[in-house]
């Protein structure tokens, strides 16, 4: 199996291999998995192999448009694109042509990037999976959500990469689940323009199955776009930063601790022993105010994080009763949401926003004391259940902070992908690559 | 004339007028007006009347909406309504459907507010006036811009109120040029969602004929949907504040006042004097260093404010290469600006934001020291050409600072409409329409 993309440029400029033959194994595990799994909304296959055709006389000719040109990747159909419509999960929305890329889908396609098709995501990136998609470790397990499609497609190897989306755990958590990398930059730090996700925690999120790859994919977009206009966007090298040792971890025991599975807890006690013989302080809240202070101010973290979220999610859904279909439309818990929404004011809007802002003020206090926060990616393996995407409590912190934060398949539990999440103050992703690549290493599992 | 909407709540509630009355009357002036201004890209009178005929059951029932409730407006054409397309003032965007309400529509609907017709723009709120808009006051001025239709239509007395935008000078100069009364509030302070303006210091912008109803559909829009996310909105009492007169205002003097006519100065000069007359005390950069460091940080402001927007606008311009269409439906200035905007790196979109911000940085000094800077809303009358939409000098400042503004139609030039404009620190927009109530008083004028 293919898992970074950008490793493969030697062979490409060797003839060794070419995009085209990259695209040609994952469009026939596409072809093998997709009944299965049910990743994709919508999917290209003939554009897809066009345009890797291009791309292999661009290797060729010694001038591929970047590390990632011919990379095949997915894009969560809350993101619009100029020849995919954008359903945002929803079938009010089903079918929908913007006749635009976004930010993201613009940079990335600069970068020689292919789309081979759209995502599942769960209704307006949100609680309610509409779509049959399934957990490519087991069917019978939730993929997670909002960006199930994406991570199931990772997953289940029939994409290095996709595009996604995070206000509160949409990244994080089915990375966990799936078994890939996730990424949610500092909110704000890659421009979101042309997503239906307008919400101050939201942010672009990246699914993948090398850091190299989301990496890249971060610098393709950051330099060509920046972050949200007024934000510069992430800054760092163009190539992944060298693996970097950190000195001392803050190990975050919020809220989801209790929910924690036995083997999720085993699997990161145990990493945490290998990680401290390999020379890593772990602080916790028992040993340091700072971070006892931090988790203070997220308890309650999931219900502050939706009563910041249902008045922002006032718009668009209250533009919906224009709509004929809007009755049968919107999901019960959408309409619940709108609802809690309309009952909020400007003045407890206000409110949520300091509380949310004091817990900022506690990460700066932690990043400047640590390198990273350690967590889990997610209380345990995925439910075996659709009822629901799965637990947010790991993820909330770093959504509701703005912080950015990487979730890496290096656990397990039950059998299944589970997580290890680190997250750390606003701006600092391109360290905490240089961590994450660490721990992805040798040396950090070695201890 | 009808000059303001609000003040005939008392009318409607004794049955002595109705909506549909009121409404008559605007439309009316828009068969008349409207071939020579020329302020609509569509307009839908039937529906108007509809609408206004159930806003008259409100009234009598005393069951009204809001004090808006029937209010005709009409809606910049780069801002989405469910049922009128949004052009955005490009060809290659007319006629396009987004089947959603901005949430400043929404707000304004849910107040009762009844769209008339869309407005022109000039192309994606830029430079380019494609329409054929005239000044209502001279047909052979412009009407300024880029909300060319909402302020020729407003000037013109075919509508009460419309929804504009700003980034650089496209609420405040516009309403010097036609006579209304133009409102920038502070940056994010109106919930942007769903308009295509996503750029940094972009925000909504209001057009009106009185004060109160701007003062109002500005609370209709913010208590229903806040600022853009992440941002409480504009804060303040639900009826106009009082008349307020302010002890201190700061004269700025910066590029703009070169550029200035001998009788946009003669008439701010007498102005001034007037408000000394008043027992208002104004300051300038020869008597205070705080407001010397102001104007020396908003010295090339104008070339600052492009450097910002270039950068932001290259998407979505650089996602219209998709388009067929694009080579014939983009102007030959908006290919200048996509190309100044390729021609940039995320390090120069850093300096620029690090200089803005120290210009803001100068503000938040003068807004201490002073109840509002007060200066022109533009050079002079609007210009006897339709190559551009005017000079922003005396419009940039506040649009660069992120400040509230409001343009006062209370001078005159060259027989035609100038602005008085007043602006103030970062969320003072209520203290600033209390001194603008007073300024639009007899006593200001009296001095």
């Amino acid at each position: 199996m293919i898992t970074n993309y950008a490793a493969l440029g030697r062979a490409f400029l060797h003839g060794e291999t070419s995009p085209s033959a990259v695209m040609e194994h994952y469009l026939d595990t596409i072809a093998r998995r997709e009944p299965g799994v049910r990743a994709f909304v919508c999917l290209d296959p003939g554009r897809a192999r066009a345009q890797a055709a291009a791309a292999d006389l661009r290797w060729r000719n010694g001038a591929p448009l970047s590390p990632l040109d011919g990379m095949p990747i997915g894009v969560k159909d809350i993101i619009e694109t100029a020849d995919f419509p954008t359903g945002q999960g929803s079938p009010m929305w089903r079918g929908s042509e913007t006749r635009r890329d976004a930010a993201t889908v613009q940079a990335l396609r600069e970068a020689g990037a292919i789309v081979v098709g759209k995502t599942t995501t769960t209704e307006f990136a949100s609680t309610e999976l509409l779509e049959p998609t399934r957990n490519p470790h087991d069917p019978n397990r939730t993929p997670g959500g909002s960006s199930s499609g994406s991570a199931a497609a990772c997953g289940a190897g029939m994409l290095p990469f996709a595009l996604a989306s995070q206000v509160v755990g949409s990244t994080t958590r089915p990375a966990s689940f799936n078994g890939c990398i996730g990424y949610k930059p500092t909110t704000g730090g890659l421009n979101r323009g042309g997503s239906f996700d307008y919400l101050s925690q939201s942010c672009v999120g990246m699914l993948g199955m090398a850091l190299e790859d989301v990496w890249l994919a971060t610098r393709a977009i950051a330099s060509r776009i920046g972050g949200d206009p007024g934000q510069v966007g992430v800054l760092g090298p163009d190539s992944l930063p060298a693996p970097m040792r950190p000195g001392r971890l803050a190990l975050l025991d919020t809220d989801g601790m209790a929910d924690a599975t036995p083997g999720a807890r085993a699997a990161l006690a145990a990493r945490l022993d290998a990680l401290r013989a390999a020379g890593v302080e772990i602080a916790d809240r028992r040993t340091c105010p700072l971070i006892e202070g931090l988790e203070q101010s997220l308890a309650g973290a999931l219900d502050l994080a939706w009563e910041v979220l249902v008045w922002e999610m006032r718009w668009p859904l209250n533009t919906f009763s224009w709509r004929d279909d809007a009755a049968e439309g919107l999901s019960a818990a959408m309409k619940f949401r709108l609802a809690q929404g309309e009952a909020m004011t400007q003045a407890d809007y206000a409110r949520a926003l300091s509380r949310r802002e004091t817990a900022r003020a506690r990460l700066r206090d932690v990043a400047c004391a640590y390198d990273a926060v350690i967590t889990l990616g997610a209380p345990g393996a995925a439910p075996a259940s659709f009822v629901n995407t799965g637990n947010p409590a790991f993820n909330v912190p770093a959504s509701l902070l703005g912080a950015p934060a990487l979730s890496l398949p290096v656990l397990e539990d039950d059998g299944m992908p589970l997580g290890l999440q680190i997250f750390s103050g606003h701006g600092s992703d391109a360290r905490l690559f240089g961590h994450a690549h660490w721990l992805l290493s040798g040396d950090a599992a070695a201890g």
